[in-house]
């Protein structure tokens, strides 16, 4: 995965990036491990497209800036979501960019695995069959990110819009607006969650069940001291696993779950000697079978929002395939 | 990094595996996501190097069988050291393994930053730059493996000894007897530690700070419901900051830490739902300097042993180059 600046103008037929890979270890098994890949393809598939090393980039007063994970979404159905995925599998992943101006870009990823001896699925991938018709057995992955410097230097808590010297952006396709995740992201943030807390479909179960989450500089830390953006996966995940304890569910059945949907959308910076306050709420499809929980993360006194995440799960679906071993 | 099962006859040649690959987000800034990655080059080395897809081996019977870690040591300067990794960074990472029969692999790691526009360094690796002229700026690793298959099907418990059709290893060279990591890692098991306590180099300031640290289902399980190897270095990593913290060592003091070398010995399984029994030793170089961490896991009533590492570091020697950002 190595990536070049280049002086090259880019053009429309410069959006999606294709690569087949095999999963290893280090990919699988924790949500936050494969999120990682997928934030790596993130980065990559913008230094591709958008002539800018993301993995060094700086601003125009030579101040590094952060390809940052601002919104995360990952889908997934009972025939292939990311805990059904196994070390040796061999996926095809197919990346596309889009056009949110220079400070702003949104990337998704279809991720399907291969078939023995099988070529890449060569059907173009478009945002119609990422929003309208997704398709079983296939992953999707949404990651909107926002450049970002630290205004002073040092601190975590302010960073500061820095969009990099060469970053390529206006050949890019625009994004209908209906599935702009500005849409989304925005909603959530005003409301605290992804859902809609009005649906007939959805009967609340638990209104709150408060956590105390103290950030780990062991498990939590990125490269250079931020806090890593898939370590919110595990915060979001072991907040959900106190709660799914609380109502009974074994380890075995948390691990056995089928994760359809998660969103998580990343709303402050915070120091890495902090606690975050949590509270986790509850929904169960009336009729049974998808289960929504909702994790806000908050810090301090003034209740600073860091981050909301809303995860659709089923307990009842084992994973077709199962775990391998 | 794909690897195919090949059936032509390997030779003395192969043994050594060259890679160059960039450092992303999700290979750094924690132990473990780095001692993950040299997992993963670990078990490509093999699957390059013998004639076995190390990813989906299967033994005699059929059974799944995984190149399990049994021990584990990254050692480095404060020149370059796992802490000073940063994404953008090139690496050139060569790789051999040693012939320890059927069971067994020997796989050695050189990693080495590339120069920009470098080619990479073109020297042999051999074991004597390894055990008796290691270079600053370079980070060695060493990986010990065996091949294990669950004895029932689902137990973590009880792991059997299954080396996997095909698997190729009359070819690898062997290592002199006096550098064989049997030694270092049956002296462990024997003391519970990796470290001479009969030094005189060394200072015991420490003798038990005892732990308590409960199996994560979130971030200790691997792709096939087994604890992650490479979670180990979290807890190791978790249980001396407790003690570093209680010394009264600031976050910023131990992520800034130089860790010269550690080993860790895989020595017992375990199932996801238990709790590991945890002490912390310390010792100070005589005059300054270095200090060592031991840390023990044991498990249950009997105080079965689970895992056992040494580490040296430092916190007086500012990394080279310092943090980004």
């Amino acid at each position: 995965m190595s990536s070049v600046a280049t002086a090259v103008p880019l053009t429309a037929r410069d959006s999606a990036v294709s690569r087949r890979l095999r999963i290893t270890p280090s990919m699988c098994g924790q949500t936050s491990l494969f999120a990682g890949q997928i934030g790596d393809w993130a980065w990559d598939t913008v230094s591709r497209l958008c002539g800018t090393d993301v993995l060094t980039a700086t601003n125009a007063s030579g101040a590094p800036t952060y390809l940052a994970f601002y919104y995360f979404r990952i889908r997934g159905t009972p025939a292939l979501h990311p805990g059904a995925l196994r070390f040796g599998d061999t996926l095809d992943v197919t990346s596309k960019a889009y056009n949110f101006g220079s400070e702003s870009v949104l990337t998704v990823h279809r991720i399907c695995k291969t078939a023995e001896g099988g070529a890449p699925e060569a059907d173009a991938f478009g945002h119609e069959e990422l929003y309208e018709q997704p398709q079983p057995g296939r992953i999707y992955a949404e990651t909107f990110n926002r450049w970002i410097t630290r205004s002073d230097g040092k601190s975590n808590e302010s960073l500061i819009k820095s969009s990099p010297v060469g970053f390529q952006y206006a050949h890019l396709p625009l994004l209908p607006d209906e599935y702009s995740p500005r849409r989304a992201y925005g909603d959530a943030r005003a409301r605290g969650t992804f859902h809609d807390v009005d649906s007939a479909e959805y009967r609340l179960t638990v209104d709150r069940f408060p956590l105390r989450y103290a950030v780990d500089v062991i498990r939590d830390v990125n490269g250079v001291g931020l806090i890593y953006f898939a370590s919110y996966f595990s915060m979001v995940d072991w907040a959900i696993w106190q709660l799914a304890r609380h109502q009974g569910r074994s380890e075995q059945a948390f691990l056995s779950r089928v994760v359809l949907d998660q969103q998580l959308c990343f709303l402050g910076n915070a120091a890495l000697d902090t606690t975050f306050d949590i509270d986790v709420q509850h929904w169960e499809r009336v009729g049974g079978g998808e289960e929504l929980f909702n994790v806000k993360m908050r810090e301090g006194a003034q209740g600073r929002d860091i981050a909301v995440a809303t995860v659709k799960v089923r307990f009842d679906a084992a994973s077709e395939g199962g775990r391998r071993g």
